[in-house]
């Protein structure tokens, strides 16, 4: 159900399609976020206008509220948010241990990313979640309720919800887990996957393995190597992607090469990564598809993407729309976009909006930031095709060589 | 500038067309309330696709922030918003009353609205707003910072914002002040409404006077006639409506026949008014046009209307979506409706986002109500120019005659 069309020369990065029966995703890939049926201030009808091909879902958010039967008797989730291109769904077991520890809803993937130590059952947290053989017993944020995912609850969560696209139920390991407890977590996480591809049921959801292991090379590599065995559509990384954005790409680099020798055409998936210089970045190293909700969440506070020169790796590719200098700037956000926002407001009028809390604000805002990343990623495909993504990368990243 | 193209037989209902340097208003029209410079979770190209014809803005609000200068050297309210339609601005003075005294911003404008009795001044309640000769001082509510709005400032301020329709600088008294306080605020108001007329300067602004007198006869007839006596473009009734909708109705019966008298060829606006009842009502009596945040603001809290019969006085016309027997419902809104939520979503999916809080649900409901009372009026100003008014009314308003 993958192809690859376009292998580059010089790297990993490589072109594709993957055919679900919503229709077909051109790889590499940026996926919007709707982790609650909905990405963020936006509807289905502003995805479709700005060209998402795919959207992912969050299985634990969707099972709390308002639950996947409903949602199932509804049409699923493509009847349910009037979305009838492709969705995936993760398999909860990360927000069912970020949630479950009561951390913050936006934990990072990467350690440093954390101004204070955390892991599991730390101390001085209310311990929420709790690990077991089977699965994992959390309280519901929402209400208190007890909540049981296994294996076999995802798969019927994701069943129901009826995304193209799944993922096997994993335990998510913190950035900070030690090796002996990320070794056992990931013996535990195998036998999830197969237990996750035994609960499958409908052959049209395509299901994808995740490969964990923290920031430890040999159990990354025994990890990609596991899964890469197993009969999954395709893989995912997940889990503590290490300290810093190095580390990153060094997991990629260790886990890439193995999925090739066993499976170069299956589709990977890098899960919750999605900063500008992280898309050349990953997909250098082979990934072929991105979700994220940072570029929503980000316009949400003000910080609005901008193409070089004006965007530097130093700025992270943004401006703050709250900064006084844009008080009574008539320019667009980015004078290189041709977003439904460039189009029609200025800097000022943005800069207004944002500061007066403006429910429009969020929407434009949100508008601006995943066009760009969307158009960004179509810049990136077409780069790819044309043999000229080195370069690409360098007029972006001219710091990175 | 204002032309009566049709006067209904059985009713002071009439149609016509409003002229502005943005273009022509069809009446009777239902204006949108564009606060700060957007209506509350829509941005201007929602308007368009709406079908707005003219938005309202407030000078109290935007005098604030961002400021009028910095509106002004946006190219006004239409360069800085985008909207390139007729704009009305309000005077800042029912702002510097409701929110000067601390008062909710959702002050209504018929008593009956107050559980809690409330007057100027009332003991237990910080002053923040003096009422002098000259005009009123406040404190922003923003800043604290003192402001001072006169008949002069307001047409200053209003002259910046650069709205093709202004209004004169009233003091809107409150439901609850006396006969006494009324009548001396009346006289008042009467030369601050020559002093707005004086303070006019760019004569492509249509000047609106507004007539003031509470819920006492003899001072709205007064007010009317005094008003109607000096060279405004057009008139709006503002301030107290009494302590029901019957009180409402009443005011109207005695003002627009002292208009008729004097001017019939200028247009009249109600000030903050927009139920569906109200509507027709107060069409029937003569007004031209409406300002309401309503439509907007009950649908951010989960009333959205249908049209009858699920429709009634009884039930405001709304369904609300947070109603459990919403949770699997399929169908749209309102079966009746072709706005872009009804074409796209259901019942289920939007008591989901209601629910959820998400962002994208203030929009859609937004849409939905808005949409609802433009075609509305749209279908009242068809039933006026072919004789269907009355009948209109009664499908709509069976239980009043």
């Amino acid at each position: 159900m993958f192809t690859i069309t376009h292998n580059d020369k010089k790297s990993l990065a490589r072109t594709g399609i993957l055919k679900t029966p919503h229709g077909s995703i051109e790889t590499p890939v940026f996926i919007p976020v709707a982790t609650q049926a909905t990405v963020k201030a936006l509807d289905s009808k502003d995805l479709e206008l700005l060209g998402a091909s795919v959207l992912l879902a969050n299985t634990y958010h969707l099972h709390l509220r308002p639950g996947e039967k409903l949602v199932k008797s509804m049409g699923g989730l493509h009847g349910f948010m009037h979305w009838n291109k492709p969705i995936f769904t993760d398999s909860g077991g990360f927000q069912a241990f970020s949630l479950g520890y009561g951390m913050e809803h936006n934990i990072g993937k990467i350690a440093s990313m954390f101004p204070v130590p955390h892991s599991i059952g730390m101390p001085g947290r209310k311990k929420l979640a709790v690990v077991t053989e089977q699965g994992v017993e959390f309280k519901s944020h929402l209400t208190g309720e007890k909540i049981v995912l296994t294996p076999k609850i995802s798969m019927q969560i994701q069943r129901d919800l009826g995304a193209d696209i799944i993922l096997a139920f994993d335990e998510c390991t913190s950035p900070l887990s030690d090796y002996a407890y990320t070794k056992k977590a990931l013996v535990r996480t195998h036998r999830w996957a197969k237990e996750s591809l035994a609960a499958r049921r409908n052959a049209k959801q395509q299901l994808f393995g995740i490969i964990q292991g923290g920031e430890y090379k040999d159990l990354r590599v025994k990890s990609a190597s596991f899964i890469a065995s197993l009969p999954f559509d395709g893989f995912a990384v997940g889990g503590s992607l290490g300290k810093s954005k190095k580390d990153m790409h060094k997991i990629l680099e260790w886990v890439i090469p193995v999925l090739n020798q066993k499976n170069t055409e299956k589709p990977r998936h890098l899960l919750g990564i999605g900063g500008v210089d992280d898309l050349f970045e990953c997909v250098e190293r082979g990934i072929d598809s991105f979700d994220c909700v940072a570029p929503a969440r980000i316009a949400r506070r003000g910080n609005l993407y901008v193409h070089p020169p004006a965007g530097t790796m130093k700025n992270k590719f943004v401006i703050n729309i709250e900064n006084a200098k844009y008080k009574a700037d008539k320019n667009p956000i980015d004078d290189q976009c041709a977003c439904p926002t460039c189009r029609s407001y200025s800097r000022a009028y943005l800069r207004h909006l944002y500061i007066a809390q403006e429910l429009s604000y969020y929407r434009l805002a949100t508008l601006h930031n995943l066009h760009f990343i969307l158009r960004l990623m179509e810049e990136i495909r077409a780069s790819i095709r044309n043999s000229t993504f080195a370069r690409l990368k360098k007029t972006w990243i001219s710091n990175h060589t």
